[in-house]
């Protein structure tokens, strides 16, 4: 048992953080440096399940938030973990005991190791996407039919606001606001919970996952194909990215990308629609895959994951896919991170039933 | 000594805060309805001065935001005083003893008659301003080197927000963001601080006087001259409105209304621009009046304030103009709301030695 994130551990993190999400909260490259000058400020991050905790211990998710063209440039200035720390302890009355994740997808899942250095608390093994969602209300803590409620963010010249939304999109409507008033850069904390009350909201084990994800691939002959395995993926098409159009707007980084077959796939032709994250694949009018199930864009020879902001022309690519968590094919879950909550007037199909 | 605000008194509050501010907070008559309902079903409200405070009592700042067009829709449902209130007592831990207008003009002096009904306090005899403003960190607490911090905000919808802003300036700007978020309409408490720390940030008196100003137009035989007589106001043009542009941005209602005079004034042309109040008045190049000295438009015959958004091409008019409080020509005071806090490259010059 890893019973601590090493300097060694979070370039694993950080290959298997930007295969689980391409677009939210900034560059995982970034965050990596950001987590291994914490480790090396601080000391190494103890991991601890849900278990480990004493129920009533409270539990502080923290996530970037931003459009990703934006807090690029922006990420992990060292004081919002601690303003947000210092409001939990004026909102709740005790300071939180561990450091979770919101989504374990892209810069999102690695900052924490940052976070929790700067905090000097534990990381808790788990998260509240299994993946990474575009919207702050897309989250486990929501399926389960927990309020958001108190929202605190911090930016970086030091402002810091609590939120008490009546409902998980007008968390949203007003975090957003906030987030793009700050410079469309923030730390946010939500679902400020008890180890207790999380038992029945949060993703287990995905921190471990990630980085079982990104040593797969490491000094594999193979990498794409060892990926594949260890996802339990679908590979949709292996080609080269010959259109590409993005655009930042309302904080969200939206897009399509189409990839052409090479190979065995020629005169074949995927196209990926993009808000923050990959969230549907479609080929000649057919889905493919669809959020929120994932879709990942990987570079064919390495398997490293592209993330949305860099995305090129010209780009000898793979794109697999594979299935989410159970949790996000309920009713509950499809009706907050499925295809409707995205606009797209379609219904889930399992990627296992429709990808090969 | 009054000791309390009475039906009677709503009538001449809302008649003097239109005098005294013509931009903030929505449409007076409609403060003054809700005013007049909340004393029907909560009862007068105690009107009490500084001193008749225990200096640890907490006072309450209330005051909606947004821009008046489109807050003139939005004024005054019922919930949002309790829950700032009940956030309060939560940041605190307790409640507030006072309810207090941060600005006596326009409608934001007469809804905290409504708020104060409401959660069952008394008002404080007092505001931040002596007028209105149109920006939340143009206010007396700001000018004595007070931090905001914390402001509360409350939606009509339910959603509450407690900001910690580093300064004046990035408060106006979260709340004004949380605001816009909101539907262009809050209810927000700032400076929220005891009555031993508002002895040195309150502009003390300005309930009464702004009773006093309504009262004295009430049934006099020229109102006009009676208005000007109980201000100390210079006449600064009468005649007819011939020129108005208006227009909504960035959550401010701002214009440019322009006055050609009649009678006496024939041939006299007076040019008013506005940000929500009305900010400079200027006769062939020269300025006659200027921020943060009081400019009001006002009905020749009635005396009656007309409100930024009722001005109307053909009204006839008479601009008049009358000393601030002395605290807003102190050099902090005209750093925070004199002309250049406004965009103009002009020095405050006293409406008393430029008007006549």
């Amino acid at each position: 048992m890893m019973a601590r994130i090493t300097m060694d551990d979070v370039d694993a993190l950080a290959r298997g953080c930007a295969v689980l999400g391409t677009g939210g909260g900034g560059d995982v490259r970034t965050a990596a440096i950001a987590a291994r000058r914490a480790i090396s400020a601080y000391g190494e991050v103890p991991l601890v399940s849900l278990e480990e905790l004493d129920p009533d211990a409270l539990v502080l998710p923290l996530s970037g938030i931003g459009a990703p063209t934006v807090s690029h440039e922006m990420i992990a200035a060292a004081e919002e973990p601690v303003l947000i720390r210092d409001e939990v302890e004026r909102v709740f009355g005790r300071p939180p005991a561990a450091v979770m994740s919101s989504e374990i997808g892209g810069a999102n899942g690695v900052a924490p190791v940052a976070w929790a250095a700067r905090l000097g608390l534990p990381l808790l093994d788990a998260d509240a996407m299994g993946r990474a969602f575009p919207e702050v209300q897309m989250v486990s803590m929501n399926v389960a039919g927990i309020p958001p409620t108190p929202v605190v963010m911090a930016d970086a010249v030091g402002n810091v606001v609590t939120i008490r939304p009546i409902d998980g999109v007008w968390s949203e409507r007003m975090a957003r606001a906030v987030c793009v008033a700050a410079g469309s850069s923030a730390l946010m904390a939500d679902y400020i919970l008890t180890a207790g009350e999380l038992a029945r909201g949060a993703i287990r084990g995905t921190v471990r996952r990630a980085i079982a994800i990104g040593r797969a691939t490491q000094g594999a002959r193979d990498p794409l194909a060892a990926l594949i395995a260890e996802l339990g993926a679908a590979r949709l098409i292996t080609g080269k990215l010959t259109e590409l159009e993005r655009r930042t707007t309302g904080g969200f980084a939206r897009g399509t990308v189409v990839i052409e077959g090479t190979g065995e796939d020629r005169g074949r032709r995927l196209t990926v629609e993009i808000q923050n994250e990959n969230l549907v694949a479609i080929e000649n009018d057919r889905v493919r895959a669809i959020v929120p199930d994932l879709i990942t864009i990987v570079d064919t020879l390495t398997a490293s994951a592209i993330q949305t902001e860099n995305l090129r022309y010209g780009q000898r690519v793979t794109v697999i896919a594979w299935p989410c968590d159970p949790l996000w094919r309920t009713p509950e879950g499809l009706k907050i991170a499925g295809p409707r909550a995205f606009g797209y007037d379609l219904d889930h199909l399992p990627v296992e039933t429709i990808a090969p």
